[in-house]
């Protein structure tokens, strides 16, 4: 997606080797126009599947997962990290590894809003090591729910996570992959 | 606004006597097109004012805020609960006392994304005591922004953040207000 990638270009910030910030317009300020285009590239990606519901995980998914269900006409539910009283106690879990904070947490889904059968797109900022997107197949697998595909903004293709997915037989489709952030330069893949 | 009074009176659950679960469609699950909807209504009530930006604070205002945005054609920034990789060490910081957690949290906006002059309208699905807008103005004020108003999806009229604000003089436009909720029963204002 040419237009990502010159935004990234733009706009993107490299952190010593590994951490890119695109908290310019994608996680933390918004820019609109450009996530209702990655939302239309998403279904452009995902034409053809039937989808039911998209699913994300708090925090940095779930503006992009909004916008995007517009084009797919759909419901989001996003998983959240901690309980909250507006959270029910029946809820299907998925175990998350932070490698930044060196520890496990959980996401939930009430299981009121996920349904055997249902089929489920999950979208998320990026990919990296692949936990987030095992916790929420966690979700989907438990609801007993399909898992359709994955839609990823920006996949991290020198960490482990797409490859581990991909084997695991997932249908993931990154709008941009970075190879490489050495020296300062990125190299899309 | 009739649509969402409907939807709460179909969909919105009533525990004790003082929170209404709209997970349904608002802050768990969400419903695209009430989303749609009630981001026109704040298009609307703030039609006149020049808004450059609209602010939230994470969780459950990041949906509503970027539906929302795209009738405004501005950026969304939302405030961060914690510290995090994606968030610059230059921030400015509010304060907001949590009364189901008992505590006293921060919230956070990068000081690249908030500058002196702009026209900031706050969006939040619910207002009870107001205390996380008032983090928000926190986090205005220090950037010596100007608040042109807050748009509030649900008012509860029964807990005491409207009327503070109110007094505080901050232009508040809450979609629904929410006057009582006992015997199980949601009396709109």
């Amino acid at each position: 997606m040419e237009l990502l990638k010159d935004k990234i270009l733009e706009q993107g910030r490299i952190i010593g080797n590994d951490i890119l910030k695109v908290d310019s317009f994608l996680n933390h300020q918004l820019d609109i126009y450009i996530l209702n285009e990655i939302g239309k590239e998403f279904k452009k990606r995902f034409r053809g599947y039937k989808i039911d519901k998209i699913i994300t995980a708090e925090v940095s998914g779930i503006a992009i997962a909004a916008i995007a269900a517009q084009y797919f006409n759909v419901p989001v539910v996003f998983a959240r990290k901690s309980q909250s009283k507006n959270l029910d106690m029946e809820t299907y879990e998925g175990e998350v590894f932070s490698y930044t904070k060196d520890k496990l947490y959980k996401i939930r889904i009430s299981k009121r809003y996920l349904n055997s059968g249902e089929n489920v797109l999950i979208i998320d900022d990026f990919l990296a090591n692949g936990q987030a997107i095992l916790g929420l197949k966690q979700i989907v697998d438990q609801a007993k729910a399909n898992l359709v595909g994955v839609g990823i903004v920006i996949e991290k293709g020198f960490q482990e996570g797409g490859k581990i997915l991909r084997e695991a037989g997932i249908n993931i489709e990154s709008l941009v992959i970075v190879d490489s952030m050495s020296k300062g330069q990125i190299i899309f893949r």
